[in-house]
């Protein structure tokens, strides 16, 4: 079935979870596709449709159910279970992601870390101890690692990329700023900073 | 114009730019639509209709002039000038941000890094001095600041945003898991890792 489904349309599924998830913090039990649209800034149709990829959640006027439709979109997207990552590369960057707190609550837990740089390995940070890469392969196997995270600079990201390829990783978050190849049935997504400002400047450049 | 171009399209943009300027480091002079959508996993057609909104850059059968269409993306990205950045947060996030190598050789450059906690106030970080955020408004005319980072916990994050609108600022990076509002007239991209692992687990569940 996923191979129907558009990729945006799945990278616009947490954003929903994550909406619903902070209504039914607030005790609300039922919403709109409306309302859900004006959160976050999608049409109300294009989360009609979105969601009808997945079968029919809403009736006409009644809105949906909040907690049946958080729970399936969990389940759809895999966030109702656990998943370990390994961190590749730590720099400044690595030790600030090993340390953010988002992941851990959400499911997502960093348990290895690796360098290639003997001044690194085996130092300790945030309760992990860096590793050398040359082991990424076996403690992959080793802890189930399904997630890889890419923090090196950018000349040595798309190496790093097929390392955690061959050991059998199908899921990378890369951060440094390159734009990385993978075969297909991997999937890659970019945390880009620098893109996300080049793409903001083009309304400001009247501004000056 | 710039109302009628979809945001989509600009997000695309900065790609083909970086894609460019690989090549023009290469020495390559010409590149078609179907190399560039190969390296970037784009359709030709979608490059050769985003790039139509800009004028005519190719020609049927030879390709585009690398460095006309890089010089004309970067005038129209606004890439071809300095954009003075102001950080707000200076935790382990804002400190791995300040420090982090890949804006200033791209013209994106942090001048002012802000904390509410007194405890970080006054300290140097990479030559900058943290500043108390009540000082926000007058740094930003001070320095022409244009472009405004937020490195803050969720919870804060909204408020954070707020500030930055309210003191002139029309371009946000936010680096918090929160999806925030902002008035017409200012664009706010969101460097969101959790949104994306969210979204790739999709195609890993039934691979454990």
């Amino acid at each position: 079935m996923e191979n129907q489904i558009p990729d945006v349309v799945i990278q616009r599924l947490p954003m929903y979870a994550r909406a619903l998830a902070r209504l039914a913090q607030q005790k609300v039990y039922v919403v709109s596709s409306f309302y859900l649209g004006e959160q976050l800034g999608i049409t109300p149709a294009q989360i009609r449709k979105d969601l009808s990829y997945f079968g029919r959640f809403g009736r006409q006027g009644t809105g949906y159910n909040i907690e049946y439709l958080l729970g399936r979109l969990r389940q759809i997207l895999g966030l109702d279970r656990e998943w370990g990552m390994a961190l590749v590369g730590m720099g400044q960057l690595g030790h600030a992601i090993v340390r953010y707190p988002g992941f851990t609550n959400q499911g997502f837990r960093i348990v290895a870390i690796f360098d290639h740089d003997p001044r690194k390995i085996g130092k300790e940070v945030a309760g992990l101890t860096t590793m050398d890469v040359t082991e990424l392969s076996s403690i992959v196997k080793e802890k189930g690692i399904k997630i890889g995270i890419v923090a090196v600079p950018s000349a040595q990201a798309q190496g790093v990329v097929d390392t955690l390829v061959r050991c059998g990783i199908k899921a990378i978050l890369c951060y440094a700023p390159a734009s990385v190849q993978v075969p297909d049935g991997v999937k890659v997504r970019s945390i880009d900073p620098l893109l996300a400002l080049q793409s903001m400047t083009f309304y400001l450049r009247d501004d000056t």
